[in-house]
């Protein structure tokens, strides 16, 4: 027997409409709703069985590498540059016209210092030198015999979502604001066994990881980290890693910053100390009220936004609908991630898609009978050290608003009587 | 401490070299073999830091939608078409190409029955009618606002391997021989929802699904399976469905043979019977020895099989490699996979890439000292059920060797002293 609802007031688990998402799992959600079900049209099957063009002539042929619909030319990355700096900015993923928790390769976030590289991979090799008992060269072909790991992870530029920390809510839509996140699953060699084949003397406590890209981007990075779930990896979602993302191999440092997961990598020089490189001096390093900076903040700390509704993507007038969105933390798991369509004065816990991984990005999903007033929608995730993403009020208390980097605070959708969805503070 | 290894042989888990795994992951690979550890070059750095063409002037600009390396233009599906029948046949993944357990979107494998139809997704909805309360039209809008839920599940062609029933061995590499088997992300709507909302009359026991192409193809399903974990996915690895697979919409019945996972779905229909269309009498039945066919045998049983080495991947010189592969059930989680090196003589288990999700693709991988004589590489999938994959010989004895379909006998790639990889009987 499957469980009846008597009305939406009855399944409430938070103010303004949040509803137990059971009231969509067990068939309650006629049961429940007067208005007729959630959003399906009763007609004539002779009308919906309209034979279309595409039915009457046999379809296109096989191609050897697919693509998406035509209808689809909407869905890509849009790009920002500085003035005068050809590929040199960041191009962002379409957070509210993807689903489920993977990237597709096509739409992943890139950040580019100067431009892609066209790498001839036959050509490139890794180098592991510095304070190692014997400098050591990688090829493709040679690293293709080392054993392979695969991880899903997220990867988010440590600028992601800095427009939240100016005075007024910029006017944009998810991608905008916070598409320098993605998630793939990376398979690789673990950097431990090629340093371990090089073997790393003990006065080596940071390497030295450097990119093949004109601008030479390089990072220091503590060799705990290098030692412990550092890949090295050569496929992304299956096939190679992307020119965008560091064909032929990038760094994978999961849960940190994207800036260190140094793509087209080169070279990676065991050191002493880290080689205060530009891109952890001039950028990269989070400017504090006080005016002295935090340097060296690695791992991207618990964060979540709503992708479905949230700006472009309009309601279509009072009923039931899915809230849902990503949650993600470079210190573990995601444990949690609550919801309020009432502006943060009540939460009610969201349904998390499993697997739940580590370092991966999340999908968390709520019900919501949206009465056709005005809301506010946030989320707020927690992940499994017990860390709560904090409110932009508290984040900017804590940090100043001088800052660029890191921003994890709350984002709020408003919604507006006609069903439109708009970036506010609240 | 680490612990050191004295050589291949002590750390031997099965005949003709197939070592514990921990070898590479302890650092002991280096220690164990006199040979200068597995593959890498030791090089002067002055070398090795050369400085290419492609670091000296700015790389590409951002582009919205990705695309491969120029330099992997080989990594392609390849396609098999009967005569004049254009659109019409399969297109099968580079397995030996890629890594990890994820297809990407544009080399998972298609199967047409007339060509890929050019969907406007606009045009296009789903009808549920038959035995219901009332006929119920959903639009992509529509659907838009249903739960949603994600899981990565392979999707196997019933006719992948259909070489292997034959008297001789094919010379043909994994791609042709297993390549109808790809693995994604999908996300979608539970059809038990829909169902619900339209009302099942209790006569119901089957359902029909059709797809728009051309074709009209169309299956019936078990209504169990219908209102179980069956799913209207709208997106695949995070992107809308490609058309290859189904744009706008398809049905995933996670562990099934592909056929029934009805692509460009149009239509389901509540029936009390199974609707003995072409493709559950003409085709896809099984025909056995006496003469006689199974008829609805659903899920795809416990397989595996080595992707690296395989014939095309030649091996270069002995020493150290990793064997790795790819592993299913359609009726679970895989639970161990056991790889040979001497033809099923001795095995050892391999080890399996975590998270272990059911009805989804699993990497597995196992180390191994070639000493550059003659092997036999083969692997053997037991699944949670308990259920063993069986020899080819075993599977050929017990169905006979008319019959087409649901291939899942063990494969075996034979190595020549000249380290090539060929598709071999053992």
């Amino acid at each position: 027997m499957r469980p009846t609802f008597g009305s939406p007031e009855q399944d409430t688990v938070a103010a303004n409409g949040l509803l137990d998402r059971r009231l969509f799992l067990t068939g309650g959600a006629t049961a429940a709703l007067a208005t007729g079900g959630i959003a399906a049209t009763t007609a004539a099957s002779s009308e919906a069985l309209r034979v279309e063009t595409w039915m009457k002539l046999p379809g296109s042929p096989f191609v050897g590498y697919g693509q998406p619909s035509r209808f689809e030319d909407k869905v890509v990355r849009i790009a920002a540059n500085p003035p005068n700096a050809p590929g040199t900015g960041g191009a962002r993923t379409p957070l509210h016209r993807l689903n489920g928790t993977i990237t597709p390769n096509g739409l992943h976030f890139e950040r580019s210092h100067s431009g892609v590289p066209d790498i001839d991979p036959d050509a490139h090799s890794l180098l592991i030198h510095g304070l190692v008992r014997r400098p050591l060269v990688f090829t493709l072909d040679a690293l293709s015999r080392y054993p392979m790991e695969s991880r899903i992870a997220f990867i988010e530029c440590g600028g992601n979502g800095l427009q939240l920390y100016q005075k007024d809510p910029a006017p944009l839509n998810v991608q905008a604001l916070h598409g320098l996140v993605s998630c793939a699953e990376w398979t690789g060699v673990r950097l431990s066994i090629l340093l371990d084949e090089a073997g790393v003397d003990p006065k080596g406590k940071w390497i030295l990881a450097e990119g093949a890209d004109a601008s030479g981007m390089s990072r220091s990075v503590p060799l705990a980290k290098a030692m412990g779930d550092a890949l090295i990896a050569l496929y992304q979602n299956g096939e190679r890693v992307r020119p965008a993302n560091g064909y032929p191999m990038r760094l994978l440092l999961p849960g940190y910053e994207g800036n260190m997961q140094v793509k087209w990598l080169r070279r990676i020089k065991v050191t002493e100390g880290p080689m205060m490189t530009k891109d952890e001096t001039s950028k990269y390093t989070m400017l504090l009220a006080d005016g002295k900076s935090l340097q060296f903040v690695f791992p991207q700390e618990a964060k979540s936004v709503i992708t479905h509704p949230s700006p472009g993507l309009s309601m279509k007038g009072p009923g039931l609908y899915e809230i849902s969105g990503l949650a993600w933390s470079g210190y573990g798991k995601i444990a949690k991630v609550e919801v309020s369509a009432d502006s943060g004065k009540s939460w009610a816990p969201a349904v998390l898609q499993e697997p739940l991984l580590a370092m991966a990005l999340t999908r968390f999903r709520i019900a919501w009978h949206w009465n056709g007033g005005p809301a506010v929608l946030q989320s707020r995730a927690t992940d499994d050290t017990g860390y709560v993403q904090p409110t932009r009020a508290a984040l900017i208390a804590n940090r100043g608003d001088k800052v660029f980097y890191h921003f994890n605070g709350i984002t709020s959708w408003g919604i507006s009587e006609t069903g439109e969805v708009k970036h506010v503070y609240a």
